[in-house]
C-alpha cells in the first residue's frame, strides 16, 4: 500500500495543513526548513507526468494558495516549489507530491550542480530535439 | 526591463522549445543538466504567489506536457520541476518561471539540507499556525 494513500485513508497519521474532497496537505516529516509542507491529490498518480490536466490545475492553485499561507505564517523570505518525478530526481514516495519549502535568509539549503557548458550549435540541436 | 520580458518581445534571443499566445519555453542558458528548460507566462508576474489562477493552470499543464517531451527526448530517468520565489529561494530573474530539469542516474545535481527535527508538539503547533 502506498504510504500517502494510507495517510489519505487516515490509516497513518499526519500533521494536516489543509484538506478537501480532492486534495490533502500535511507537514513533511523530514523538515528541510521549518514549515516544509507536502501537497497531494487524494487520488493516486505515480507522478506529475501521469496526472490528468484537471487534477494538475486544481493542485497548482492549491499549492499557490498554501505557499502564501506557509510564507506568511513562518515569516519566510522565499518559497521553493519542488516536484520530483522518478528515483533519480529524488522522488522517495511514488504518489505525486509538491513540496512547499519556506526559505529564510542565510538558511542551509543548497542546490548544487556543475553547469553543463554548451556551444550555440549544441543549444540549437538540443532545442530542436525537445521540440520534436 | 525584465530580461524574460525582453526574451518574450524577441529583443533578446533564446533557444525556444515551445511558444503559444500566452506561454514561452526555452533552454536555460545555465544547463544544470542537459535539457534544462524554463517555462514562463508571457505576461509578467514577479512570482507564482502573485499569479492569477487561470495563468497558473495553463502553466502547469504546459509544464507537465513539456516535461514529458524533455524526458523522452533526452532519455532522462527522472525530472525535477522547480519554481523559486524570492531571492532567498534562489530566484535570480524576477519573472515567474518553472524549471524542468531532466535527471540522469548518477548525475551530479545535489539538494542538500540539514533536517530540522521537531517534537510532536512542535509539529502540531506548526500545522496549526499554517492552517491559520
Amino acid at each position: 500500500m502506498c504510504i500517502f494513500c494510507s495517510i489519505v485513508k487516515g490509516d497513518i497519521p499526519s500533521y494536516k495543513v489543509y484538506e478537501d474532497e480532492n486534495f490533502l496537505a500535511f507537514l513533511d516529516i523530514s523538515q528541510a526548513e521549518i514549515g516544509h509542507t507536502l501537497v497531494i491529490p487524494k487520488k493516486h498518480f505515480d507522478n506529475l507526468l501521469e496526472m490528468d490536466d484537471e487534477t494538475a490545475k486544481g493542485l497548482i492553485v492549491l499549492v499557490k494558495n498554501l505557499a502564501k499561507k506557509v510564507k506568511k505564517s513562518t515569516n519566510a523570505s522565499g518559497i521553493n516549489i519542488l516536484n520530483n518525478n522518478g528515483e533519480s530526481a529524488g522522488q522517495s514516495v511514488k504518489h505525486v507530491h509538491f513540496h512547499i519549502i519556506p526559505r529564510y535568509d542565510g538558511d542551509d539549503l543548497v542546490m548544487k550542480f556543475t553547469e553543463h557548458k554548451l556551444s550555440q550549435e549544441e543549444f540549437l540541436d538540443l532545442a530542436k530535439k525537445i521540440r520534436g
